[in-house]
């Protein structure tokens, strides 16, 4: 087996199912409950939200848990409707869905959704960003990596921008995080959304970074945990498995990237090599996980099926939205030929991949693809 | 060690513990993944949705997987805004935290909310609610089972009334699982909620059941899982453990009961034998897991306080107000003279107590009342 699908779930690190299982087992009490138990599970939350602040140089009351990158998402676009009288809100075409259908659902409910386009490579420009940005804007939110083709955005560019022009930015760094730096000191970003799973934590936790002072409003109430902006018994497994996740893959980001670029690129040129293929997205700008690629005359799916069968774990496009096949938004927005858009392939990288891996996988997918065109 | 707070988390039931294992540790796949690892996972979850359905009476369609209890109370809440011009939702004051401050925040958008008082023991009466609807009214929330008191709520009777007027019924079951019958098939409710740490899952997952038809309408938007619902990649752990545990708590609900009942008896019985002592809620309509009771002239925080030195795990009120210390709204809502309103103690069993706990508890806590009041 050969998982090269990290993008959509990564194995779970050892020191965050550690941080975990004692919440799981021995200690299944409520956070929130005033005995022995309850408190040493309070303490695994307050230790992980430190472990997080620390991980993105935030306050660790800046930090606010949630079920998941989808929500954290939800809450940061939905926050545009606590911003005074303003109506407008930008995002770009390339969002994970958590971002664009909560916008639609914003637009649903009378606020004014700018899309912008990316470029060929899949990147956003800030002067785009800045040209659509008027008084009526409450906020702009573009992802820090997209989730298809890794292309990394100019996130610091664009939340300087915004800062300026007195909007909030908000930036998806579901995929981002472990990869590129991010720095709450140095970015000007006031909320930013991350997902414990895909970085080595296990499901059913994520955070949304809010620097101090920004308008957020809870989406979902109750008992008042997280400072009532997310009631509900707190997922303490989940949140510690977050803290010790977040922790060991922003230890040393340099030596994090040296060694996935590497298989990266080695799996890029070893890729190029199959007739009528191309890379889509950036090859500078782009995250040292993500390889993308498209064969013509190719059907996607049945490659996808095609490699699981000799158990190469890869995906289309992500597999963030719910096993519906579909083109990929993200390669449409792109503006890329149609010729592309059926026979796309995402393998997405962790530190547990191997170089013999890579190999194997390249050659493998070389033959599926030959396989495929023959009939 | 004593734990008798169950009803602010439960122990992990071995099943379901078994359950949930495989997809923390080997298989931390996306189960939206289109490969085999996605597929093992989604298996699981549509495994899980078969199970709670089962336990249920409902059909696997009408089962909706959230993050939790809390969760699930303000999907179906905010449902009522999907009720086309009515609004109007009546609910009880002595509801859980999710529900009250749902119905708040459906205040603050111009809904009306109304809230009718339990009696003295802690029952609200179909009388009542039948006498708050009118042709404005949405929908009816009113718990199985309250939290504080185990006060089993006449919901048969108010489902039936509901059904009769045209207005939806839902009702928050996240305590009364496995310790009342809940069968969809012979109430009339149309929401259902239930959280899976309470019942012997783990933390990260609840469920709302939804009748066929019944309008609800998604609070957090992006991949489209749970048909649309509830967006956010599946906790297939969570999930298969709520699948197993619900089976485990429904499998047998007339010996649960017969089994806890004791227990619980046993318990009131030797707590009433304290000076000053009073049982609060029904002693009839009573969970066979609730044992409430006020001491006069006792701190109720430094009871459980000076408990937990000695290893008894117990509460106040509810856990579910994030370490909030004040007044239950509960037993003030039951009207009880302000003299039993500090000194409330609240024990909540599960399978793992022995009658052997139950009487060193009641001896430990008959010690602590009488140190505290000796000062």
């Amino acid at each position: 087996m050969i998982y090269l699908d990290n993008a959509a779930s990564a194995p779970v690190h050892p020191k965050a199912l550690a941080a975990a299982m004692p919440f799981i087992t021995e200690n299944f009490a409520n956070p929130s409950s005033a005995h022995t138990l309850g408190r040493e599970a309070r303490l695994a939350v307050i230790e992980a939200r430190e472990q997080c602040a620390a991980a993105l140089g935030a306050q660790p009351e800046e930090i606010y848990f949630t079920s998941g990158g989808t929500e954290s998402d939800n809450l940061a676009v939905f926050s545009a409707l606590s911003v005074g009288d303003k109506h407008k809100i930008i995002t770009t075409e390339i969002e994970h869905p958590a971002v664009l259908n909560a916008c639609k659902e914003l637009q649903r409910r009378g606020s004014d959704v700018v899309r912008i386009s990316p470029d060929g490579e899949g990147i956003v420009h800030a002067e785009d960003i800045a040209a659509a940005i008027d008084d009526d804007t409450a906020m702009v939110s573009v992802m820090a990596a997209n989730n298809e083709t890794g292309a990394i955005q100019p996130i610091a560019d664009i939340s300087e921008l915004c800062r300026q022009k007195g909007v909030l930015f908000h930036t998806d760094a579901v995929q981002a995080v472990g990869s590129i730096p991010l720095d709450m000191r140095l970015l000007e970003v006031d909320m930013l959304s991350v997902s414990a799973h895909k970085i080595g934590g296990i499901k059913g936790a994520g955070l949304l970074y809010a620097r101090k002072g920004t308008p957020i409003s809870p989406m979902i109430f109750g008992g008042g945990q997280e400072r009532g902006i997310r009631s509900g018994t707190e997922n303490a497994a989940a949140i510690a498995a977050l803290g010790a996740a977040i922790t060991e893959i922003c230890r040393d980001i340099p030596e994090r990237r040296r060694r996935l670029s590497r298989l990266r690129d080695m799996l890029i040129v070893k890729l190029e090599k199959i007739p009528h293929s191309r890379l889509n997205g950036s090859r500078t700008e782009r995250l040292c996980s993500n390889v993308n690629f498209s064969f013509a005359d190719i059907d996607g799916e049945a490659l996808v099926m095609s490699l699981d069968l000799i158990g190469v774990f890869a995906s289309t496009a992500s597999a963030c939205s719910a096993g519906k096949q579909h083109r990929s938004h993200v390669l449409s927005a792109m503006g890329i030929d149609k010729k592309w858009l059926d026979g796309s392939l995402r393998l997405t990288l962790s530190e547990h991949n191997t170089e013999e891996e890579i190999v194997t996988a390249a050659d493998i997918i070389a033959e599926c693809v030959a396989r495929q065109r023959k009939g």
